[in-house]
């Protein structure tokens, strides 16, 4: 690439094996496809995205549904608020049967999940598909999630990152424990691979242990691209020594500035080229050949939500049960303590309200949550939105981005017909794909 | 059918997601294909018995590579004794996708899995493929195992059956949440399916939990086909609660029918019409054109096996280490006590070597383990072949038979090439699927 090229931007699909986007209300839009049960779904999309050249098809989970609403599931299921929830390992696997290229990732969980089990189903992911594998870590922290698993209630937060630690610790550590020379079959002596070139992991940590030797030899990448979300600061901590892609949530392409600068700085803090991680956070796009056309898309798609959509959700994600206030009635300090989860979300409403002791209103109203400004959203023609995104990469504010859909497939499909072919030409992103393995097409080195 | 027309068979393959077959020597055929880290491979097995109509491909499973004799896994790499193993749900997926009627079975060990996990992953695979999943349940009784998943050693007996109980009445409750015609999604109300539809299941047990609701409604079959395999005591009284499908291991058809029998019998003693429970002993088969050609091809076969493939496996699956010992030092009272695991085998070796403290030696000439007499052994032409399995199903011995494969792909070409042509022109197995789903296809009633 000649020294004048621009940056090229990473694209990532942000996906839910549900019965909506990350858009609850987008199962409603009239496009959205209904057959979310079925392989075809997950595969038209799959389609979609390498004929866009996106790096990465990437699954969010949570391992319940919604309940914490005025104690039950019913609002949940009745509006369609993620009440459907499939393994999104094995959604993946249909998906990556009907492509060559496009990168393969989804959520597992430190807190309920073996570290065993985790890294031979990926490991399995990453061979099957030639190096195409990522693994999304999570710590989990959802009271419905505890529950379903038969705990009483989640770890504490250090907890669950203590235990996280050594989950990885466990599951890379047997991802490198084959040389990549080992196998060498030779059917007339009957020898099969080389045993000093296969070794047993034996670790034994505070919470977790496992011995090996793992199962399964390294792929063409080595081993699957680490994916994380945290943007705590244990979280940030964790993302920092572990994560080559890190996905992030900013309201402005300002504060994604000033994410993208703290997070580059906390990865060279911990002995890490900065470059070898990619950050990259999520946007809506709503394109249209006119501007007039993509604001009427976008008027229909906001106007799905409903505010029970909002209310169910921000129950759940701060383990807090919104239904026992008036819309209108502050909570008190108490309310605010007794939450947990994303606790993040609660200082984003005290700023954005001004109001120390925010309403359940002002939380729908400034958290975006279960909304389309959950995360920011471009709407206007292509070459408007490739300006934006444009903006973003050269600030710098990220290094691609990860696109969640306003409606499925219809968003990517928008997507790939409209924004690719500007960002194509501007050489923002490539026609084809680099190479053969998730690594190589996110310009990611091997692991040592 | 005409009153007078032959019972059908069930043809299920028996199937590893290794680098060789249930025999371990399979790999070192000059016939087996090396791409057992592909997708390719696992695709090209699922169209080959779909063309003879199987009705479902089933992967056995163990959670670790053999490494109990002489304490290392040195031996288990360099002969390729079961070395490889990939997570056999991904792999299954795969071969979901390239197919259309072919069932789709895989083991998931209840001690060392979570319930609401494989309910999610299992029920995953039968909505993504219309009502084809069934899950093998099995209780794990293995010290490697346990050491991967951070456990001193695996529960006695008696326990790992009682949480496998619970973890049966969570998996099986959470699968029947959903009412079939829970959904109705209604986009301009915005309403999607009905709460009073969608149950909570609410378990509590002495070594298990799990609230739910469950995230997936309920495939075209309602839910998976369960499949067991145990033969001992506590592992039958389970089995004939909780099975559909049984997969059993007899030396002789003598052998089978009065296991056949026993098992229908405890089947009915448990409230359970035997007729819903289909039994499958294991065999290996070889064809030849003429019966010479089928003992030549057989001589190749059991020529590839080698004595420590024999004594690696022994020793994985009765927790004992064989190379403590001499090959023809007989084994101390103290030796026998001392093993666990699949103890039926001493009591083969006992019988069948006239010992009462039988040598290495005996234990690997007499239990089959690792040899190609593992299981019965069909060799000859096609019309003695046939001639063998009807005189089983008549016995009858059975209700059809689990294939293994004595190569990969070629022992499943080979069965579907000339064996089956065979079988359906005696009315043994249809050409075509009975109809859309496992259960179907089993011909087993939905369940209540």
């Amino acid at each position: 690439m000649p020294p004048s090229a621009p940056r090229q931007m990473t694209l990532v699909a942000f996906l839910q094996a549900q019965n909506c986007s990350n858009y609850p209300a987008s199962w409603r839009h009239p496009d959205a496809a209904a057959d979310f049960l079925s392989a075809a779904y997950y595969q038209r999309i799959a389609r979609t995205l390498e004929a866009g050249t996106f790096q990465l098809a990437f699954f969010d989970d949570r391992l319940a549904m919604p309940s914490s609403y005025n104690h039950t599931y019913a609002q949940t299921v009745r509006y369609g608020i993620r009440a459907v929830k499939l393994d999104a390992a094995t959604v993946l696997t249909t998906m990556g049967c009907v492509t060559e290229r496009l990168g393969l990732g989804a959520t597992y969980s430190t807190t309920y999940f073996e570290p065993f089990h985790v890294a031979r189903v990926f490991g399995t992911l990453d061979a099957l598909f030639a190096g195409r594998a990522a693994w999304n870590v999570v710590t989990s922290l959802n009271d419905s999630e505890a529950a379903n698993f038969g705990r009483e209630e989640h770890l504490a937060h250090d907890q669950r990152y203590d235990r996280a630690e050594e989950f990885m610790e466990i599951v890379t550590g047997h991802w490198r424990s084959w040389d990549a020379d080992a196998i060498a079959p030779d059917k007339v002596r009957g020898t099969f691979a080389d045993p000093d070139k296969v070794h047993r992991l034996d670790y034994t940590g505070t919470y977790l242990r496992s011995r090996g030797p793992f199962t399964i030899p390294p792929s063409a990448q080595r081993r699957p691209v680490i994916i994380q979300a945290g943007q705590s600061g244990r979280g940030r901590t964790f993302a920092a020594r572990w994560a080559e892609l890190i996905f992030v949530i900013h309201p402005s392409r300002d504060a994604a500035t000033r994410g993208y600068n703290d997070y580059k700085a906390a990865i060279a803090a911990s002995g890490r080229d900065p470059n070898h991680v990619k950050i990259a956070p999520a946007i809506y796009v709503v394109p249209g050949t006119t501007r007039a056309e993509a604001e009427a898309k976008f008027a229909v798609i906001d106007g799905l939500a409903k505010p029970e959509d909002a209310l169910e959700l921000l129950s759940e994600v701060l383990n807090f049960d919104f239904g026992a206030k008036a819309l209108d009635e502050p909570l008190t300090p108490a309310d605010l303590d007794s939450m947990t989860g994303l606790r993040a979300i609660i200082d984003r409403v005290v700023e954005m309200s001004g109001k120390p002791f925010p309403t359940p209103s002002d939380f729908v109203r400034c958290s975006g949550r279960a909304t389309v400004r959950e995360f920011p959203t471009l709407v206007g023609t292509p070459g408007e939105i490739v300006d934006e995104m444009e903006r973003w990469l050269e600030a710098p504010a990220c290094d691609g981005f990860v696109i969640a859909a306003t409606h499925v497939p219809g968003a990517y499909e928008d997507f790939v017909r409209l924004v690719v072919p500007e960002l194509q030409r501007r050489g923002l992103t490539r026609p084809d794909y680099r190479g053969a393995t998730l690594r190589e097409n996110l310009g990611l080195p091997l692991p040592v």
